[in-house]
């Protein structure tokens, strides 16, 4: 097009690679960004650089952290002996925002995917058990309500099973809110299923 | 939080300043970059700094260009005569995308907003006004729909009044493709009053 600069091509370009970000919403950051300072560009384009620079992964629950092994790991005041094992290390401040939660976490890196080539050794399954051995009680599995956290989450409980641990799976049910008359049948005959006393 | 990485959160808070980008979706945005390559987050972070060393604005017509003055300003193949006045940058690429037109610009830098301190000094009208004595046969109007959009065109068009020239505003109507019975009264009314001989 006659019209644009290169630079700003390039900028949408790269924004629009970003999840959720099509090419008319990459091109109104960019015409944001063009607005603002000098300043609040670089410390924005820094801060990405400086996540990956500065992250790695925790060599015990590989959750991100700056510093190995991560804060959750070597604190003092969480009970060691409850892990909650989750895919990524978004849910794992899903779970923290809570509060709800005060033993220590097993980031999956990702589910069982076979079709996708994802299999028991792509993961950091193999480092979950050998964990389990350090004076767990109880693992409790959670993983998303996907088709495949769900496959996951069976794999791990066979697993588990033979070391005679507790294994727990977080409830499914209607989310806090939810309306019976909108909620799909599946899970509503899983809330059903899975009622509890009162 | 105990849980997150510093980087991580400052990274989320540059992102979350960025229209239309709430907390969750900037976190959804760093976690996704955390898993991306180096070279690729680097592409980005370079890409949005040399948005703002690169660009500047257009001597003549105020558009963000490369070189001053800009290729549409330069252009030989343009029509001079007709100048469109738009907002701002990113109205002259919506219009080009149409290929439309294929006169000259003038990008206002804003709209007339009294309660916002945004008078006509504020914006590059008198740099518009010189720019008609040169030749200028038509003035199109083609700011936006809303009140200040309204507004400042009326404004124009009262200032180029005595400079008897042409002077046209774009029209407005119901939107291609658009449903009557979704269509808001006053886009309708407009419609109606603004009626074309077919």
């Amino acid at each position: 097009m006659l019209y644009a600069a290169d630079a700003v091509n390039i900028a949408i370009e790269e924004l629009a690679k970003l999840p959720g970000i099509g090419r008319k919403t990459a091109q109104r950051l960019a015409f944001f960004l063009l607005k603002r300072d000098k300043d609040e560009i670089e410390a924005l384009a820094h801060s990405l650089i400086a996540l990956k620079e500065k992250i790695k992964y925790c060599s015990v629950c590989f959750n991100i952290t700056e510093n190995d092994p991560c804060p959750i790991c070597t604190s003092s005041t969480r009970d060691k002996t409850i892990i909650c094992v989750v895919e990524e290390a978004n849910d794992v401040l899903a779970i923290e925002k809570t509060s709800e939660f005060q033993g220590h976490y097993h980031v999956l890196g990702g589910v069982l995917s076979p079709l996708d080539g994802i299999g028991p050794d792509s993961l950091t399954i193999r480092e979950l058990i050998t964990r389990l051995a350090d004076g767990v009680s109880e693992v409790i599995v959670a993983t998303n309500a996907s088709a495949e956290g769900e496959a996951t989450a069976v794999y791990l409980s066979k697993l588990i099973k033979p070391l005679e641990l507790k294994i727990t799976r977080i409830a499914r049910g209607i989310p806090m809110g939810g309306d019976l008359e909108y909620t799909d049948e599946v899970t509503l005959a899983r809330a059903l299923s899975e009622r509890t006393l009162m």
